[in-house]
């Protein structure tokens, strides 16, 4: 990784964690266990991936600005409710979640179900409640987040997860699955960035493509990195896909396939911002950084 | 109940059911039954109390537009994820809801989270789509329906309900509890409505004050009918509460204790909108029978 890129992650993922920090402080808990539950999942650690594309995104058109801070902390709170309920034992069954106990095992099932729904409920408050953008803006972001995260983005996209197992899917539906449940929250998170820094709709469009080919990217990586990589690598369960029966880009197109897979998505995504300048070469390392990533 | 209000609630009842109807047509499915999980529990019937709310409070204070229908469904969809999720097995576990199979029954425990999931999506996607709001409007209503909704609001209100399952409570509790759990939804129906029909800001104040009192009202009349109705009036079961061991107004305050009670906060709801004119007749009329149902 360049440093130039290392730095800008590990700056950006420090400033998101202080933000999540901060923002669930002095909200009353009744002696309920549900601020906690959720500060919790949102403070487990995490790459803070989508967050740092919200950045990188805002850079390369507009500039970073307080505005970048409310579209990164909402986007996270969302990623953090989808894991807090895809581990749940309904969903994936998961004990184990960046190396520590899931919300549902440190807490209850039912403290999991409602952290998660508040979490959910919290990123649209802080975009609503945003004193950095006009209206128009935040209503953009918030729609644009909506229809990322609901049913016709990553819910749909669990959904069809879900409805493939112990199925024989092909390459179309998986992709078809990958691009609703991450790859539309990755691109959110790049659309969040440029709306916050006001970038024009070319840009908007170049960074959709750009976010389509990461998006699916980071996903044939995390497919490769379940049979390659171990447990302590993770901070989750190796080859818990394959023991699941889950269809996977290494179980169609095989491991030397999806490298291959992975490599073309990068080039895709590398073409997409090809007009940008230098400002954009944090999105060109972080795409590179996705597909060579080892955890 | 007076021929002006059963007019009002069936006007904007069917009203409401055919804008829900409508509204989740056209979403891709891919196989999945995500969105036929969404409309069956949007769909299942209900009294529509808090889109009547929306409509009933827009009417008191400018108008009823388009911008209404925005905001009663949008909250009509959190009321039903709320519905969807409380039922669940980790949760409340019923299986019966207005006399009809729960979502996890009808369909499975997976698909009702995220169904209940999708559904919270849908009502900030609709007020952040909105075409009949300015965009301040709008952000208004995201914010006024998030506050209710999350973490501050109904779903703390449902951390507080499981934390005194078995455990004494007093009445003031109970009330904290309600206030949140039930109440916050009612308030945020009644200010969406104001925030729709651009009502003034004391207006909006003193129909807040009224949304509280009724929203007690509201709980304290289901826990009378709790142990007074049967399950085939109610549509649900009758006697739960008692059963599960939970504190209620009537287990706190005897029967004509919690009817005593009721029959304030109508005093104090008619109190809140005094200077209101003849157009707040249907808020009038609807605090009335909040307390006087038999079901």
């Amino acid at each position: 990784m360049s440093t130039e890129l290392t730095h800008f992650l590990a700056k950006y993922r420090e400033h998101t964690n202080g933000l999540l920090e901060e923002r669930l402080i002095g909200l009353k808990h009744y002696n309920t266990d549900l601020i906690e539950a959720m500060r919790y999942s949102l403070l487990l650690g995490g790459k803070r991936v989508r967050p740092v594309l919200v950045y990188a995104a805002a850079y390369a058109t507009g500039g970073i600005s307080a505005a970048a801070d409310d579209c990164a902390c909402a986007i996270e709170a969302i990623h953090t409710y989808s894991l807090i309920h895809d581990d749940l034992p309904a969903m994936d069954d998961d004990a184990l979640r960046r190396g520590q106990p899931t919300c549902h095992i440190a807490y209850s099932e039912a403290t999991a179900i409602l952290a998660g729904d508040a979490l959910q409920c919290q990123a649209f408050e802080w975009l609503a409640n945003s004193q950095h953008m006009p209206a128009s803006a935040a209503l953009q972001a918030i729609a644009a987040l909506a229809k990322a995260s609901g049913a016709s983005g990553m819910v749909l996209g669990q959904a069809i997860d879900l409805a493939a197992v112990d199925k024989s899917v092909d390459l179309q539906h998986l992709e078809t699955m990958h691009q609703h449940k991450t790859g539309a929250l990755i691109s959110a998170s790049v659309e969040m960035g440029a709306i916050a820094a006001g970038a024009t709709p070319t840009q908007t469009a170049q960074l959709r493509q750009y976010a389509s080919a990461i998006g699916l990217a980071f996903q044939v990586q995390d497919d490769i990195l379940d049979v390659t990589a171990n447990t302590a690598t993770l901070g989750k369960e190796a080859g818990a896909d394959a023991e699941r029966n889950k269809p996977t880009y290494v179980s169609l197109l095989g491991l030397d396939g999806a490298k291959h897979k992975a490599s073309e998505l990068l080039q895709q995504a590398l073409a997409s911002i090809k007009d940008f300048d230098e400002r954009a070469d944090i999105l060109r390392q972080l795409a590179t950084y996705i597909v060579q990533r080892d955890h």
